[in-house]
């Protein structure tokens, strides 16, 4: 079985494993308190250009944004995002439980617009009964997004420009954000994240590390008492170094977009591969999620010898089919994969 | 100024004040454990053919709602409704805020079908992370719609079955379910209801009271402490007789069928008037609730001397409009409305 | 059967029925934007001496305490309260359930102090784990409490200056408000309320009303957004207009104090009368509830004709009785209770 | 330095370091489903005799706690504790974010009785207006408790009779499981907390492990959908084999116990050396946390070269020191604190 199927699937960088043993028995303060964890923020704030920003650790994708959301919005605000948003649905109701409605906006290959923020918002605030409806309080995106697409620079500043209007915080989810940095059309560096997004977070996940997830809040005043709100959340990891060791060994000599460029890369030459195959794309997608679309017999075939995400039927007799590659992903593997496509 | 604007803009019809004044000084135990609660609560039992039925009585439309809801779905659950329905847009979010998404599917003149909650939990159950996703675990309907439509028993039926097959309960919103009784074209009545829905309510608020919801739980079983979700929610009237008063005074003699009767009278003139003078109506409502397309300069004459919603915008030059009347609405009124227009 | 347990045994003061009545059919805008409404806000500003405050209707006061407490506290941060409270004993664990915990101080006759809020306060912030506890957010006290004591000037005050000291809210709870104003002792007025509290309301439901209450926010920025809160609570009434005419019925000609003062008076006379009678008395209340200590064979013999509350066991073979009047009860009745007692 | 503060300071037993790393680039599937994860399940439904059980990894004690409690408790439940309990106070309010209030019990050692849960009890339902009031729905000890007390068998059977007496819960919380099995003085088997306990958990964070507690549910109907709840909660790890791993690693040849063991008889050494030294205990501790009553003066020079907690004041010139030792202290560590002291 040759399997594709997603970027969470080994575990982490060697460099990581390795550090974690030689430092495993040293004692340390716990939750977050500790010289790896400073380091790791030091070096977090260094490359995104933010030095008083406020740089904390939590462990996973949908833990991450329940926090985040919980803490920056009020009550009877709600959260904009795309209808195949994370949030909106890969959390098992994660962001209501937490008392928020998403207000799911169409999607184009997983991206909105600043134009349909504006829509969505001037719909509220035209209606004379908007105090009877959920308030728009945030702009949540993903980058790269679950359809494995970009942001340009201008959209994203777009979206900014939106958000500033009409009083919402932007929230970029950045739990693929390496494959965007790792990728040669990505436009939008950490230094632009950290002056566009209210708070933003890095991806350990599925970028090199065991676990883990960096939030970045480059005005800590946007969240007062954020730790708190982790803690309340559950999000807070007892031997906390054991994220500071990984964002740190992530952080240092570029470590991370280089193994997340290999991710791209290997996508990038199945890509070429399948078109030069005739294979059809859903989507341009320039990162390490590819989606192609197969026939119901093709999947058939496929599924003998293929692990792949089936993401959503394309028409009657067609499927879209996910090709996931990560930091990890070897030459021989990509080369096996296109040879048997 | 002519108001046809909403169905509770005046007080309660006047034997229930006569009822309240009459007994006004009567001490009697609270929370809804007095006579006059138990005999109005035999009333609704004996006119909806379920002796064993817990019978609560609430204060308004989103309490009943949110209460219902939180009473009857586990956390990773949530309630399928009509994008239109009012828990999905008209409740400043408290549905999510007691911990719940909303599954919003497209609705055809504020209805929804059977195929489509069977597809929205096909949908569910088929896909292979749908742990990750929120289980479907209600089906909530409002008769007569937001929009005035009723569900034929068969369509209402077929809803029903369809909860059987997927494990749902079925919660029917009346909040204006005197304005489906009082209508020549309902099919559904309370014994159906009593027999069909895991839960329903019978409005007092626009139908007749100055407040007040009578949930009907036929099966108590389906909802235990019931009554200490509802005085968790702050919806536990201490003058509980108050609400007991108004739904013995509405189910006595059949006032609350013949007063809403009387609303549905007055839109039938009204539509059967306005087709004459060859207005479009965006849909058939049988009910209290008219909608009528106009134009945009249409609109701003009638803002100078009738009071009414508008609902949506139809297209780039036209509106929706509503006109509803209700169990108040006098002869005169709806003449001078007629002539008017 | 005699009965005073408690005071929302009645309906309303019949002018209040009277207004009812007299604009039953005229047609308001819902939710609170009416006439009535205004007006009623207009007399609570004047009389609280607070020309800029947002005064809305509730209907209840655990609806009330745990809008108010919700609105106002942050995820992380608790509500200091006595073990007595209402909110930490008998709301079902709504405050919980709007996600607070009520950090519980031992109480004096229903009363806590400056220096106990002091000492919690002190205990949190001296903590090095301080931010894995619950922040003190708030302080909720009752006045009169629900032993029926009352704060002095200095001592409202001194929690007031506690509170500043430690960045606490101060949210009053007034559900009985009208018996400290109508007692002899009360020295905290409405004007003091408003220039101490953060958040407090008036109590219409034990007070003379059907039901409501009153809340006051003396600098309405202290709670953006509160009826958007209050919608989503499930705290707005649709014919919002009916809580405005009770509080303007109220309001007006000083009604709201003078028929609480009977209360109180008819209060007076039973303790006067019970002391001489050698009855021995749980506490010193100046309001219309009394607590009385009873043998367990004395209780037997007055569960026969006497309908009070038992409030808690004081000693082996004694239980505290509470004797609760009203705005409503008669010298009649009162008469009648000292003669049989 | 000398650290004894914790047992969450160090890294994880190194043969867990070890098969990671050898394991590290093996592809499998996510969240809990793959052989690592099975294979630790096989191994801890076996040493608890309880071969249906479900077996949950979750990431550390808040989580855990937090998502139990809300997996089994209704809305108007709430759940009784220790004062000293770890939900009552170190969770920062993670209980009532989920809705819930802890019933907090007085304690003893860390301990509460079967008799005080009957009272507890006992006063809820004698109430009249029990219903205005939390349910109790649920017993949490911890087992060892937060000041290293132990039950016995017979004081954690008499509590499983209360429980079933008064419909209630039984969650033991096994933080520090490890301690307890290590201990000579434990009663309490894995095999009796499968019986006794309706869900418990093995502590991995405190016990040799980097992260991770280990639920088991021993009959699953108890909690249906229990991942959907973990999901919900951010409580699932993408790599979940992570989990697996350490886990199937401690519960291989009895390596958990073994390692614990090591951190009780280190700390017994402890507490021998200090009787004779003259030092006070504040309670007889039989696992790795001792208790010891030391005046202010003391902890000044102490606090120059010794790192503890200090728990609380003991009175007005005392105060109690935690001396913490974990399955990682050595011999060596162990004397040289014992020759300072």
């Amino acid at each position: 079985m040759i399997q594709f199927n997603c970027d969470y699937m080994v575990g982490a960088h060697p460099a990581i494993l390795e550090k974690m043993t030689e430092t495993n028995m040293e004692k340390t303060e716990g939750y977050g308190f500790d010289p790896y964890c400073d380091s790791a923020r030091a070096k977090i704030r260094e490359v995104c250009g933010c030095p008083d920003a406020e740089v904390e650790f939590l462990m996973g994708g949908t833990q991450t944004n329940a926090t985040v959301i919980k803490a920056m919005l009020r009550p009877y605000e709600g959260v904009i995002a795309a209808s195949t948003g994370h949030v909106n649905c890969h959390e098992a109701g994660a962001i209501e439980m937490g008392g928020h409605k998403v207000l799911a906006l169409p999607e184009q290959n997983g991206k909105i617009t600043a134009e349909q923020i504006r829509e969505c918002c001037w719909l509220y605030y035209k209606d004379a009964s908007r105090d009877h409806m959920v308030m728009p309080g945030m702009v949540y995106i993903s980058h790269p997004t679950e359809y494995g697409t970009l942001y340009t620079l201008k959209e994203m500043e777009d979206i900014r420009r939106m958000c500033d209007e009409y009083h919402l915080s932007l929230f970029v989810d950045g739990a693929r954000l390496g494959y965007a940095l790792g990728s040669a059309e990505n436009e939008v560096t950490l230094k632009d994240l950290a002056r566009i997004a209210d708070v933003f977070y890095i991806g350990g996940t599925k970028c090199g590390a065991l676990f883990g997830e960096a939030v970045v809040v480059p005005d800590p005043e946007r969240i007062p008492h954020f730790f708190m709100i982790m803690k309340q959340q559950g999000a807070v990891l007892a031997k906390g170094r054991l994220l500071g060791i990984q964002f740190d060994t992530l952080f240092t000599g570029g470590l991370y977009e280089e193994i997340c460029g290999n991710g791209v890369r290997q996508a990038m030459k199945i890509k070429a591969a399948l078109k030069e195959k005739n294979y059809r794309f859903y989507n341009d997608s320039p990162t390490n999620q590819q989606f192609v679309i197969i026939s119901d017999e093709q999947e058939k075939e496929l599924s003998e010898w293929l692990a792949v995400e089936m993401m959503d039927t394309y028409d009657e007799n067609h499927i879209i089919m996910r090709i996931c590659t990560s930091w990890a992903t070897s030459d021989e593997e990509t080369e096996e994969l296109i040879r048997r496509l």
